[in-house]
């Protein structure tokens, strides 16, 4: 797997500003501020957890319109469980953000990350508003800053670029994104912000985006759990002057393309970024029936603790993950099951090859793993992107707030 | 909740050996023998984990008779995975075990618990059958011996008893459990045997045992891992000449109430003894519409790697509970969530409560830890136990093999 490094992730007609208002500790920037410079198409998709931040609630609504100009983020608190004050920090932060730009309230989208049940401070927001307008792109590094306002326990900024011609014109994707540990499919305390200057229609914009974040944020895993407050939010404003992209032709197959690789690469960011991560690892299941067996199976190997631990350990403890397999509650012929790990050959139609230990811990010392399982069953396959399990994401997560 | 210590679980009629035959590490038990001296009613339940051990697939084709006299029993080894060779074994050593206590072999259950893929060194266990017979009962320490000869990674042994008088006679109900990683419902890495001295048919036998596990040891979880091998087997022997105990009857009642109690223990020294554990928690969802509703959300709290390593961290980061609960998969009404633990009310009515944070952390510096989530919409319940999840637990599992 080719990883790209951190690209500048600008896009014409877009701008954005990252800064420190006095929600974390001193001086690391905890908001940041996207623009389009004129209203653009926009789509989203949104935590799965039913215990959602009114951030979420009020960027769905906002989204419904298929319009949006800005959004604006901001870490260290997820204004999440946070009673009636919270949806009402929602109202008064947009309101402001919309007054500064001179622009409808209504296309402002707001996302927050960090701890859970406290209050949002959001004095600090309202009294920073004027600061973050008056920033937007200035700084060279405005992206670079804006990146890191929305980072929590990650540990690297996540930024990426990819750029394409259709039918004579360039079409630019860029994106942002946070996360590192919460991190799970229907997505978990991640936020993606992806821009693009495409000529493409709301409609086609979300359709691209489910399908999209399919193969991408809604196939990595770091721990198991869902957040309160994830988002992937995508704009597009239209400035490549491209003829309008739309559904089932040769044009929305190559935006496709070119989103899922850019969510693609932001997702394994995050992987590699994974709280206390030392592997980079890659479940893939193969000849599946199903799409959904293969991805059911994929994601019991990809979130066991006990293959999590043996691979933070290199511990050639194989059989777990056949045993994880069999926990997928997803039926197949364990008697055609073969198991690779870095291509070497661990289960042969649900047999042991007896491949000698070493081998094993030698393949297992590398930071790439790759685990592939193949059902003998069809043509369907899913991979799912995680991490190992390390002391370090216990202690992490055992000190988050304290 | 109270938890009676480890008891001696002899049973009228019953007889137990354990001794160390070579599998694991030098002079560490591994292998155990109980016997009924009459045959025996006999149920079991066992894993729902699709891959399964051949010791698994033998013992649930014997107990279909629901006779039982003898089951065997091996430490150190899964025998799971090993290809044809597994059942083999499975075949060599209940035959032995059946020619040296001279009874049929159909009516000798075997199960092992260990290390995954490893080929079982068969040899070593029906070298050492005809020593484990001639030692059936002899040593005053022939329980304690058993249970130990079935431990893994399990830090103390687990045995129980308890006794209740039935229409003037006495009934026993004894028995002994491992387990302490891979612990999950339905089971996980965790063996039970349980003897009675009741007289009850095989197929009451089986309907009670059923449901004592579903109060019990299917409600208890260490790290969401289900094993190939568990399995709780009871054998009833009739020794205690009660009149027979048949369904939807008090009688009935009753020892469905003494087994649960006796599961329930048994079950709770498993999670007192996780992998790594320092905290022993009981997450309760109460006023649920179903038992499926209270249960998948008992469940997502209890597996949930962020709320057990807030715990181990006696973090007072409680949000992640009520993620937990959003994450179930359940549908509930958020704004009628209360949640409390040890008796602090955190949440009402969805809204925080902003208890000082002081009081909070004091109350998950105690070792037991009860959360207790109020959906306020009907009258069922579930348990789940649980641990917490702690750097010791990364430990055991990283160096497993090695």
């Amino acid at each position: 797997m080719k990883l790209s490094k951190n690209r500048n992730p600008a896009v014409p007609g877009f701008k954005a500003v990252g800064l420190y208002c006095g929600i974390k500790a001193k001086n690391v920037k905890d908001l940041a501020l996207i623009v389009s410079d004129v209203p653009a198409a926009a789509a989203g998709v949104f935590t799965k957890n039913r215990v959602v931040s009114p951030g979420v609630t009020w960027s769905r609504r906002s989204l419904k319109s298929g319009r949006c100009r800005a959004i604006v983020v901001n870490s260290g608190n997820a204004n999440t469980v946070t009673g009636p004050k919270g949806m009402k920090d929602c109202e008064v932060i947009t309101k402001k953000v919309a007054e500064e730009l001179s622009i409808p309230q209504k296309e402002v989208l707001i996302a927050s990350t960090g701890v859970i049940g406290v209050p949002l401070p959001s004095d600090m927001i309202l009294q920073a508003v004027p600061k973050l307008v008056q920033g937007l792109g200035r700084s060279p590094n405005h992206w670079t800053n804006a990146a890191e306002a929305i980072m929590t326990t990650d540990l690297v900024l996540k930024s990426d670029r990819i750029q394409y011609t259709f039918q004579g014109k360039r079409i630019t994707l860029g994106g942002i994104s946070k996360g590192s540990g919460m991190i799970h499919p229907n997505m978990a305390t991640m936020l993606a912000f992806l821009q693009t200057d495409a000529v493409i229609d709301a409609k086609t914009l979300k359709l691209a985006l489910i399908e999209a974040c399919d193969r991408s944020f809604n196939r990595i895993t770091v721990d198991g759990d869902n957040s309160t407050n994830d988002c992937v939010i995508v704009l597009a404003n239209g400035e490549a002057k491209n003829p309008a992209i739309k559904p089932n032709t040769p044009g929305y197959r190559e935006f496709l393309k070119a989103l899922t690789v850019i969510c693609k690469n932001l997702a394994s960011k995050i992987i590699l970024d994974g709280e206390g991560a030392t592997k980079f690892v890659t479940v893939r299941v193969q000849g599946g029936k199903t799409r959904k067996q293969a991805y059911l199976i994929a994601n019991s190997v990809a979130t066991s603790s006990l293959v999590k631990t043996a691979l933070f350990g290199e511990d050639p403890n194989w059989g777990r993950i056949f045993c994880a397999v069999g926990n997928a509650g997803a039926p197949f012929d364990p008697d055609k099951v073969d198991i690779l790990l870095n291509k070497n050959l661990l289960l042969k139609n649900g047999n042991p090859t007896n491949l000698p230990s070493q081998k094993l811990i030698k393949a297992m010392q590398q930071h790439e793993i790759n685990i592939t399982i193949d059902l003998h069953a069809g043509k369907e396959w899913e991979e799912v992107l995680t991490c190992d399990f390390s002391y370090d994401y216990v202690k992490i997560n055992a000190e988050y707030t304290t």
